[in-house]
């Protein structure tokens, strides 16, 4: 192993609540976020305020009912950082926050570095996943979707999924066309110069001709650098869709992505790095921005570490211990089976780091242009 | 990059207490020995009872006053795994315990341990850093002490600094010939199998000759397996001291021979890992020792990454920005000072993975027979 497969230095601030179930067993939430960028070669300072769960259930398919963060205490935890002269971070990646009031505390952070960064262009980026829900439901309170709707104006990249896309736009995303005007509202309303819509499933998209979208076992991602007159600059990727959940994914993407597109626009030409929030100048076709290239590889290192675990899982469960299920009861023994998925399919990091720096798998991106869309589609 | 670099597939249960000041920034208690797990390969679970400290101030010179874990809390935590077949641990790190009762829950968790895995001899193993004190001093309350002396009886290795040795041993560490007798009396009294005094400054045994201790500039570890007959098995490892002091290192001392203690065991005689305590049998010399070979992976590592983290600190020393100091108080230039210095003598882990894997170092390890010391020393 090499120091080669390291991403730039990268001082990295990363903001976001999480409830700890009995115990940091699992790479959820910040845990894993502060991992993958660690792995990659980051200094992670990881701002999260600890909540025990009032139930030491672990691995619940409930919702958890812990303690929550105050945003006092996120504003308290900040403070002692600019106190301390410790507030020199090159990027911050903000996630989930459990309340208006936190989201906005998380909100003054960002404002606050970013100030402070000011004077020099592009020394400072923040990197914002709006959690809020998913599959067409919210999993926050009502009085957090407005909350975020004030802060995105801040930030420099956002990555919604397909249902918070259409949260923050008001557009229902029905169609490869729809989904264009979603993003192209977005950076319309909250001048945000870079979105990532983590996953989209264009198969469900009925009305789109198959030959334009993708076969059903494919997710697609989009991802648009605004140009200079605020108009969108598109692509995709579709990558093969895996048949299995990991939790964690999102925070595992978010954080990929926060190393590969430093790493991108450290490889761009000079410029971009001293220009205020990365935004490349308006001839850059959208396959060649930094924010595709990022996403390539970060969606590849995602695909090589899903894969391994998923063989790591099927391995596990062949070799799980079954015995004495039998004598439980029918609900025992449905949780204890629940347990062992679980617990088997829990994302192969450490195992597999070479992977994340060095994925194998080679993606690529299409420029996708609204004229190019098929009539049916629009 | 390649997985080769890695140590075995290890499970680690990781238990510390430690106060958390107002962010996980530094390096330091659970957060150090889990990366540095993590890094080599290892899955781990840190039980760890996180704890605000009541002063934001971060680098503070002063005891901590944060609120202390209860043992109950450990015990409740513990338990959660258990009530979820969460245990199939391979070894156990237990370190810091802010009170004799949280040292007495977290014995109970090793020897539970140790009982589920009591038919498959060798399938668990328990590493305990006895943290008291240092140079002379206790840092925990006196309590504390009794309340080690109980459970250190179960545990496999342990990693006690000159003080600690001594304070466990009742003998005063003042000669090579008093070093071994206080090894000889912990094994003993404890029926620990594995010690590792993990630094004895030699130098300052005036009554040595010096040709057969060290040059002042070096530092010394001293382990030991015990033989069937519950005699030492001593060897040494002199390795060059570094002028400076990083906060950690004995942190990053324990996970380091958590992960190459099971490689070496792993390397060695087959029957050795199904052996209670990896006891080596009596044929095994000194030098020969999974210990001995795993304490010079450990501190070759070690040497590596602080003799990086110094060129490092220098460099970020070098480049401070020290304007607008002149214009602070006395008080308020030597704080920042302080906490300029504090945070540039960071250990430098995720940038210099490469050693912690594959450390360019070579130590040697010599067997240390009692027979052998000069009449001087003894």
């Amino acid at each position: 192993m090499s120091a080669d497969s390291l991403v730039p230095e990268t001082r990295v601030l990363a903001v976001a609540s999480h409830v700890s179930r009995f115990c940091q067993m699992r790479y959820v939430g910040n845990k894993m976020a502060t991992l993958v960028m660690q792995l990659l070669g980051c200094d992670v300072a990881a701002l999260n305020t600890v909540h025990f769960s009032e139930s030491l259930q672990p691995y619940r398919l409930q919702a958890i009912q812990g303690h929550q963060a105050t945003a006092e205490q996120i504003t308290e935890l900040y403070e002692g950082l600019c106190q301390s002269h410790l507030t020199d971070f090159d990027v911050m990646l903000s996630g989930y926050a459990p309340s208006a009031a936190a989201v906005e505390a998380v909100g003054a952070i960002g404002m606050d570095l970013q100030r402070k960064a000011e004077k020099n262009p592009g020394s400072f980026f923040w990197v914002l996943d709006p959690v809020m829900g998913d599959q067409g439901r919210l999993y926050v309170s009502n009085d957090v979707v407005p909350a975020y709707k004030r802060i995105i104006h801040h930030a420099d990249l956002i990555l919604p999924n397909q249902f918070e896309a259409e949260t923050l736009s008001g557009i229902k995303i029905t169609s490869l066309s729809t989904l264009a005007e979603a993003i192209t509202a977005i950076h319309a309303t909250y001048n945000v110069p870079h979105i990532i819509i983590t996953s989209v499933d264009l198969s469900r998209f009925t009305q789109s001709p198959s030959s334009q979208t993708t076969p059903s076992d494919s997710l697609t991602v989009i991802g648009s650098t605004t140009r200079a007159d605020g108009s969108p600059r598109l692509f995709r990727i579709d990558v093969p869709a895996l048949d299995c959940y990991f939790s964690g994914t999102g925070d595992m993407f978010a954080a990929l992505i926060v190393a590969r597109l430093r790493e991108a626009v450290f490889a761009a030409d000079p410029q971009l790095r001293t220009t205020k929030s990365w935004v490349s100048p308006d001839d850059v076709k959208a396959t060649d921005l930094p924010l595709a290239r990022a996403t390539i590889q970060v969606l590849a290192s995602m695909h090589n570490v899903l894969e391994k675990t998923m063989e790591a899982r099927d391995a596990e469960l062949r070799a799980a211990d079954t015995r004495g299920d039998e004598t439980l009861s029918e609900e025992e023994r449905l949780k204890r089976e629940h347990l062992r998925k679980s617990k088997a399919a829990e994302v192969r990091l450490v195992r597999n780091v070479q992977y994340l720096r060095e994925p194998t798998m080679v993606f690529q991106a299409q420029e996708w242009r609204k004229e190019d869309l098929p009539a049916g589609s629009q």
